[in-house]
């Protein structure tokens, strides 16, 4: 927790899970609570043996509170298993895995949401409990369900990334709510006074895009230096299908190619030290690019990270008011 | 499991928690599923975390199972306590005790429920994957909440039970939903296809009491020989509040009293050995009595009690018919 503030600015980040979640954790290293504010997709979002489980918001409150599982980028670290195991002998679905002490979370979070309050207010119980200081906000309160259209058939998200695998080939999405969805006013507050946007190394089209197509945050975000971090490194992705997506939809899985898919929204692009040959690629787009090293398996290295995405950003800034 | 039919015939027990589920832990043993349902009070039943739990259906569904905590007469032996330890961590309540894997049976039942599946249906499924061949029927479908009215106010009973730990002194007792709640379906065609009634060492106020008071059910068991087994020993009880509330409530603690409780429905009453000395006291009431060793730990004296239950039916029904 910064005491004195190590940046001058006002920081939105958006993320989805793990890649999200690891610069999330070096930003709140940086960043006073005031300075930062964490929108979380929520579009993978899903009911579950009546339980409602919010993976990304999981993912990234875990990780910012240190019990966050390395190994499986899901679940707390050292989790048992008990009560899935009994669930699997009295004939209940097994396929999503859910550890006893991740368990707490679902039910805790269900109990309060069936009570009415908005899923912004439960989360922000949840993670108080949990020690983390900064917000974490759901991009909305009501549901929006990420569709994968697939060669075997529409699935919801998590069918498609747990049960499946994510080995349907994926043809597009579909946004289920989307008609209704608006952001939160806690989303739009934060968004209208920050400076600086941090679109996180998620999946651009089922963690970022979500929070994107919401009605008026891509106009709220036009004034703000939008950076983007690659979730793709060598073609490849630390976790998740994204690369597989972008070859299935006829992309190259290529950071190049990340940035491309953000055209118009971006002011820069970091991409991993691996992909420099891509800078000039990126900047053909009109979008300034930096290289650096990006893998954030440890606090040091997300740290170090955060710290140079957002020098980055703030020279962006200097930049456009020069 | 009786392959051959020990006893001829049919039978219908009423239970709640621990002394009900020991007896009808002898029972199953010496009927075949087709001779013996069991009807289990569902006025403990209450919501707790948004999860729908039903104590007494538990404690017998696990008895049965060979599940049951012999130490504590609640939850699964064994069982660990993590999601519970998550749950305070994140400021849940954890005054109601809730294993890891006990835990599935509320999440498993609480999810049938809201699919809108009925409590009858519900705890078929669930005792069926647990291997219980003999039927569990919710007395009711619909709550049916025992309150308790003591010097401290009103309170659900597992508030007076757990929470209070029953040491408010109880001046009395209400059903709260009594007014709509009637015997299922299932309950009623037991009865009336049952020619033995056995009421169960459990607590005659706030365990047998509810089953009792359901509409239709006293009428239904006047055609019935209607044997019960004292819940209380020398005075005491082997666990729970029935002595303390008899005591509470101006009545000396004994299983005559028990007996006279009662009155009018019964045929034959079976005490402890220890309380020989008042069989003619009930006996005086205008009911038979028997006298047999009563605690039942282990499988072995379940057997045996229930064996000498059955017979002393069978006796007074002969006598009856005679």
């Amino acid at each position: 927790m910064p005491e004195k503030k190590d940046f001058d600015v006002s920081v939105v980040a958006l993320a989805g899970g793990v890649g999200g979640a690891r610069l999330a954790h070096g930003l709140v290293n940086l960043l006073h609570p005031d300075q930062l504010s964490i929108v979380v997709n929520t579009g993978d979002d899903f009911e579950h043996l009546g339980l409602t489980i919010c993976p990304d918001l999981d993912t990234v409150a875990y990780t910012l509170a240190g019990l966050a599982n390395p190994g499986t980028g899901w679940g707390i670290e050292g989790d048992t298993f008990s009560c899935l195991e009994a669930i699997r002998r009295l004939g209940g679905s097994t396929w999503f895995r859910l550890g006893d002490r991740d368990l707490a979370t679902h039910i805790v979070r269900t109990n309060l949401l069936r009570q009415g309050r908005r899923l912004t207010e439960v989360t922000h119980t949840l993670t108080t409990q949990l020690g983390i200081r900064h917000a974490l906000l759901p991009m909305c309160d009501t549901p929006l369900s990420t569709m994968v259209l697939t060669d075997q058939g529409e699935m919801d998200f998590q069918t498609y990334f747990v049960r499946e695998a994510f080995q349907p080939v994926v043809k597009g999405f579909r946004w289920e709510g989307i008609e209704e969805a608006k952001p939160t006013q806690e989303v739009m507050a934060a968004i209208n006074s920050a400076s600086l946007v941090i679109l996180c190394p998620s999946n651009p089209f089922v963690s970022i895009d979500p929070i994107l197509n919401l009605p008026g945050v891509r106009q709220a975000l036009a004034k703000c230096t939008v950076v983007a971090v690659s979730p793709i490194l060598g073609g490849k992705v630390v976790k998740g299908p994204a690369a597989k997506m972008f070859q299935e939809l006829g992309v190259e899985a290529s950071a190049a190619n990340v940035a491309r898919h953000y055209r118009g929204l971006l002011s820069g692009f970091v991409l991993d030290e691996i992909d420099t040959d891509l800078i000039e690629q990126v900047q053909q787009s009109g979008i300034a690019a930096r290289a650096m090293p990006s893998l954030m398996p440890r606090i040091q290295e997300r740290v170090k990270v955060a710290r140079r995405v957002l020098e980055f950003g703030l020279e962006l800034q200097a930049e456009r008011k020069a």
